[in-house]
C-alpha cells in the first residue's frame, strides 16, 4: 500500500469516528503475524489457539450443494428461509421448548450476528451490560459497535470458572444495568453452569427487570454425562425478558455457512429485529437452504461429534495437569480450557513460542521437521486490566494424536522458557 | 403467538431499547400483507416493486455448488477469502483502478454491511450525512441502527433527479457533517451522475473535508452508450476521503449470496473495519468461492443482461410516459424508476390495486384469471414529510412481457381509480 504524505496522515487520523478506533483488535488474532513468519520458516504450527473444528460437516448438508437447482440464487426473507425456520422449530421443540412457533424464531448471520442485535435491541448507548470475565472476546466489538458497557464480574480458575453469588452480582447492578450476557456452555473457560446457577439469574432478571442474553452455541458440548440447562426451559417464567442466542456453526461443524438464530418470546425484540433484518435483506440463501436439513442429520453424528471432543478434553486435561506449574480445571463442556501456566506473561510465552521455541517432529533418525504449537493469551478475554496474565486459552480441536503432541511441545517449552 | 397479559404488555413496551423503536419498517414491504392476502385469493400479483432480478446466475458460479469438496465448511477469513480478495482485485483494475490492491479491499456481507460500517467508521451518533432524496429505503435503516442522522437535499422528478447546484448541497453542511453518501447509478430514481455532477461532490469533499461514500452496486447498468463515472477515478486524489461501496448481487444476479465490498485508500478506515470484520468472523465461505469466480464470467454474460435491461427500460418509458396523467424521467441507469401518478397519495393507489384491482388475463374466451400489480409507493424513500406522495417506484425486473402486461394493468386501474 502506498504511504500518504505524513501531513495528510495526520489530518486523517482524527477523521474516522472516535467510536472505530474503541473498536478492539481481535486478541486471538493478534499474534497471527508471527505464526504465519514461522510457517514461511518452514515451522509446523500446531493451532490449539482457535475454535475451528476440524469435525465434518453431515454429509446431508453438502449434499444441498452437490443437488443445487436455484437459478438465480435470489434473496431470501428476512426473517429466515421458510424451511429454515421450521427446521428450527423442530429443533428447539425436540430440546423440550413446544411452546415456541417461527414467529419467535429470527434466522441471523452467524450467532454473531444475532449477539449484536441482541445488544442492540435491549440497551442504548452508554447503557450496561453485566458479562462473567473471562469471556468471548468478541463480546467487546458488539459492545464497541452498538456503544454498550459491558461491566466484568470476575469468576476464577479455582473454581472452574463457576458463578459468583448472586449478592456479588447483584452488587454491579446499576440504574443503567439492562441485561446479563452469559455463555453456557462457556467460550474460553469451558464451564457449564448448574441448574441452580441459570436459577439464580433468572431470579435476578425477574427482581431487576433485566434481559437475560443466554449464548447457547456450544449447547451439546456437555461432557461426563451432563446436560446443559438452556434458557428455553425458563423462557416462559420470564417471556418478556429472555432471549436465547444461537448459532449452528459448530453443532454442525459448519462454521463457514453463516447461520445463527435469535429466540425470544418478546414481540417487540422480534418486531425490531426483524426491522433491522430488512435492513440488511437477507441471511445467504444457500447457507440457509443447507442448514435447513439440520431435521435429517443423524443422531449418530452428534454422538460421535460428542464422543470425540469428550475423548479430546480427557487427553487434554490429563496431559496438562501433570506439568508441574500447569493449573487446568476439568472442562465441562464447550472445547475451550483456560489453563494457568508457570510464567509471570502468558502473552510473551506465546509469542516466544512462535518466534523462537521449535521442536524437532519425533522422527526415528531425528531429523523431524521443527514444530511448534500457538496458543492464545488470555487477558484478551478479560476486562479487568491484569487479570489472566499468566492465563492462556486452548481450543482443542485438533486430532487426539495432535492434542499429545502439543502437549509434549508446551511441557517441552516451559521447561525451556528464561524469560 | 400467545398473547401475554395487558399489564406485562406495558411493562416490556419501554422495556427495548429506545433505538430498536427508531428502526422504521421496510417501506417495500409495508403493502406485502395485501399482496399475499390477494393471491391466497387468487389474484395474480405482478410484482413490480422490488429489485430481486429474474436474470440467471452464471454457470461458472452455480459450478462451484456442483462441485463442491471443502469438508468441513469453515471459516474464512475476515477480511475476505483470499481467493475472492484476488477476484476483486482484477475486476477494479479491469476498471482503471490499478492503484488498488488487496489491503485497500473489505470483504462485506452484502452491499448492506458496506455501507453500515460506512456509516459507522465516518460518523459518530448525532453526526450528520448528506443524502439526495429519493433515496435508497435502507439507508435510513443504516443510520438508525448506527445512531447518525442523515440530511435529505432534495432531487426531483421534473429534472430526472440530477443533483442540486454547488451551492445548495453547500447549503446543508454543518459542522457535524461527516460524509455525503449517494448512490450511482441510483435506486430507486435511475439516474446516472454526470462527470461533472461526480466532479462537483468531490470537490465538496476536499473543502470541507468529508467522505464521499459511493454505493455503486449498479455500475454496470447504464444505457444509451452512458457510462457510469466511479469515484474509483477520484480516488487518488482524495486517497482519505473516498470510500466505495459495492456488492456482486445485481452485477452477477446472485442477492441471495451475500457478498459485497468496501474499498479505500484510507488506512485507518480499512484496519477499522476489518476490526469490526473479526467481530463476526467472516462471510460465509460458500458465498466467497462463488464470488470468486467472477473472473470467469464471459463477457457475453453482461453485454446480454445489459441488453436485456435496456430493452425492459425502453418498453416501460415508452409504455408509461403515453399514459395521461403519468410523468416519468427517462431511467439513465439502475433498473428502477421514479414514476408520477395523476392520484393524489399514491400509498392509497399502490394499496387498491391489491385490494380491489382486478383485471382479467388477456385470454380467448375472456375467462382469464384476475390479475393486479404491486408497485412501490415513493414516499418511503423521501425523508422530507409530504415529498413523493404522488409517486411510485418501479422495479423492471420483469420480462418483457410481463412489463407490457403491467403498464396495460397500471392504464386500465389509472382509468378505473376514483378514491
Amino acid at each position: 500500500m502506498k504511504k500518504s504524505p505524513e501531513s495528510t496522515t495526520l489530518v486523517f487520523l482524527s477523521m474516522t469516528s472516535q467510536r472505530l478506533s474503541s473498536v478492539p483488535a481481535s486478541p486471538i488474532r493478534k499474534l497471527v503475524p508471527y505464526a504465519t513468519a514461522a510457517k514461511k520458516a518452514g515451522v509446523k504450527v500446531y493451532h490449539f489457539n482457535i475454535g475451528d473444528p476440524d469435525i465434518k460437516t453431515p454429509e446431508v448438508m453438502l449434499q444441498v450443494l452437490r443437488d443445487w437447482d436455484r437459478n438465480p440464487v435470489g434473496y431470501s426473507q428476512s426473517q429466515g428461509e421458510p424451511s429454515l425456520l421450521e427446521s428450527l422449530k423442530i429443533y428447539y421443540h425436540g430440546l423440550g421448548a413446544i411452546f415456541l412457533d417461527t414467529s419467535h424464531l429470527q434466522v441471523t448471520i452467524g450467532g454473531s450476528e444475532a449477539i449484536s442485535w441482541a445488544l442492540f435491541a435491549v440497551a442504548d448507548p452508554g447503557d450496561e451490560i453485566i458479562v462473567f470475565e473471562p469471556f468471548y472476546a468478541n463480546y467487546n466489538t458488539y459492545a464497541a459497535v452498538n456503544g454498550v458497557q459491558l461491566v466484568p464480574i470476575p469468576t476464577n480458575l479455582s473454581d472452574g470458572f463457576h458463578l459468583p453469588a448472586q449478592s456479588v452480582i447483584e452488587g454491579k447492578i446499576t440504574k443503567k444495568t439492562k441485561a446479563i450476557l452469559y455463555c453456557n456452555p462457556n467460550n474460553p473457560t469451558g464451564t457449564v453452569y448448574s441448574k441452580s446457577e441459570i436459577e439464580t439469574l433468572v431470579a435476578l432478571a425477574k427482581k431487576h427487570g433485566l434481559f437475560l442474553l443466554s449464548d447457547e452455541v456450544y449447547r451439546e458440548f456437555t461432557y461426563d454425562g451432563a446436560r446443559q440447562v438452556s434458557l428455553l426451559s425458563f423462557m416462559q417464567e420470564i417471556p418478556e425478558h429472555a432471549i436465547v442466542l444461537d448459532s449452528l456453526s459448530k453443532r454442525y461443524s459448519v462454521c463457514g455457512a453463516r447461520i445463527g438464530a435469535l429466540i425470544s418470546l418478546n414481540q417487540d425484540i422480534m418486531a425490531g429485529v426483524l426491522r433491522i433484518g430488512q435492513g440488511r435483506l437477507s441471511a445467504g440463501l444457500i447457507d440457509q437452504l443447507m442448514a435447513a436439513k439440520l431435521t435429517k442429520v443423524p443422531v449418530s453424528y452428534f454422538q460421535e461429534v460428542h464422543d470425540e471432543y469428550e475423548k479430546r478434553r480427557d487427553v487434554l486435561y490429563e496431559g496438562l495437569r501433570h506439568i508441574p506449574g500447569v493449573t487446568i480445571p476439568k472442562p465441562e463442556g464447550a472445547f475451550y480450557a483456560i489453563v494457568g501456566l508457570p510464567v509471570e506473561d502468558a502473552e510473551h510465552f506465546c509469542q516466544w513460542l512462535l518466534t523462537d521455541f521449535r521442536d524437532p517432529s519425533p522422527s526415528a533418525d531425528g531429523s523431524g521437521q521443527a514444530e511448534t504449537v500457538m496458543v492464545a493469551p488470555a487477558a484478551g478475554f478479560y476486562a479487568t486490566p491484569g487479570k489472566g496474565k499468566n492465563e492462556v486459552r486452548i481450543a482443542y480441536v485438533l486430532s487426539i494424536p495432535d492434542i499429545i503432541r502439543c502437549i509434549d511441545i508446551l511441557t517441552k517449552a516451559l521447561n525451556a522458557y528464561h524469560p
